[in-house]
């Protein structure tokens, strides 16, 4: 069992977080602020086993760190968690770096040469960005199960392997099996997974819903 | 049976415009110049079926038009082509804007806020563009029974229902079943797909195949 820190305190941490917690590990919820209200309902949600804290505290506390901010604030909110916070740990990175600025759907702020993952990695050197996760709704992420008895595909993208080995092994307790989880090489893979948003957001519009994800055929 | 013109001599041409003689059609083939070797070849390949042109011959010949020219050329052989020959048809693209100048693996030349399949919907409003099959290895679009019994996702996006309607008519003469060919809506919807191609490129990496496709699971 690890400790861990989730940075954000929206549905996508407080559902990767409370899942932890019931797979028997400690976490640090981090906000902006350590008085949070969602913060504070997640602690009194789960008892000894979950913390609150600043977005320091958080990252402070995690061997591993969930990066599961807003993607249009999580290179700020890395800033405030700090680097030394930071330093030799895995950053899972599961936002997205989606730009409503345009309306809906969302474009994305960063992509195509270039993606969140990559800047996340490239601010902080120290640290072994993984992304992962990203590509569906919060719910299917950590109970795969709700769709397809679990038989559909999840990514990961990294440089480090034995930081995607443990994401790896986190992915699986979620209720991942090993052969739907597809590593697609290093950081720079993260503008794929990353991308996609653009057809998720329209499948979505298409089905009229969220809870629903792509298996890989081959 | 219809006439169909088909822009481009590559092997996504060669494969749609073999497809659609199988099927009865009539197809002319066009390129940048009237004695293309591969037109040739298609030609000396099919028999009566076949014919050759140039890029404004093949759209004049067709009621319906499939751009499978590369994304980087789409707009100069559909200029070539000529606006009077493409006015009020159903022009398929089938093109991606893939981006080599980066080397590999490929960007995009247009994303994130726009598509190729808009620029051609806005350069030839009077022409009703269809994005299609972009999203596969071209063995697929035509044969999608050679995975999983041909149970796996394609998608269409476009302005008019009616076009819509009759390429998915074609989609279903190449094989698809109606359940798996998703309408995404207008022709802006061709960004997720075209986008996806970022995540393609990195799934055929790690497969070490372009035989593959997503099927969408709800």
């Amino acid at each position: 069992m690890s400790n861990i820190g989730i940075l954000g305190s929206g549905s996508v941490g407080d559902t990767i977080g409370s899942k932890l917690i019931e797979l028997g590990h400690t976490v640090t919820m981090g906000s902006r602020t350590n008085n949070n209200e969602k913060v504070q309902a997640f602690v009194s949600k789960h008892g000894e086993k979950a913390r609150a804290g600043t977005f320091a505290d958080a990252a402070a506390f995690g061997e591993i760190i969930f990066n599961c901010t807003k993607g249009e604030g999580s290179l700020d909110a890395l800033h405030i968690a700090g680097e030394n916070n930071l330093k030799d740990k895995i950053i899972v990175d599961v936002a997205n770096p989606l730009d409503f600025s345009h309306g809906m759907p969302p474009a994305l702020t960063v992509s195509n040469t270039d993606s969140l993952a990559e800047e996340i990695q490239r601010t902080y050197p120290d640290s072994k960005v993984v992304k992962a996760l990203n590509t569906m709704w919060c719910g299917l992420m950590v109970n795969p199960k709700l769709l397809n008895n679990g038989d559909h595909t999840t990514f990961i993208s990294g440089n480090d392997d034995d930081a995607k080995k443990r994401v790896k092994e986190i992915l699986v307790s979620f209720g991942w099996t090993e052969k739907n989880i597809i590593d697609l090489g290093d950081i720079t893979t993260s503008r794929g997974t990353e991308m996609y948003l653009a057809l998720w957001v329209r499948i979505m519009g298409s089905l009229n819903s969220g809870n629903f994800n792509i298996k890989i055929v081959s």
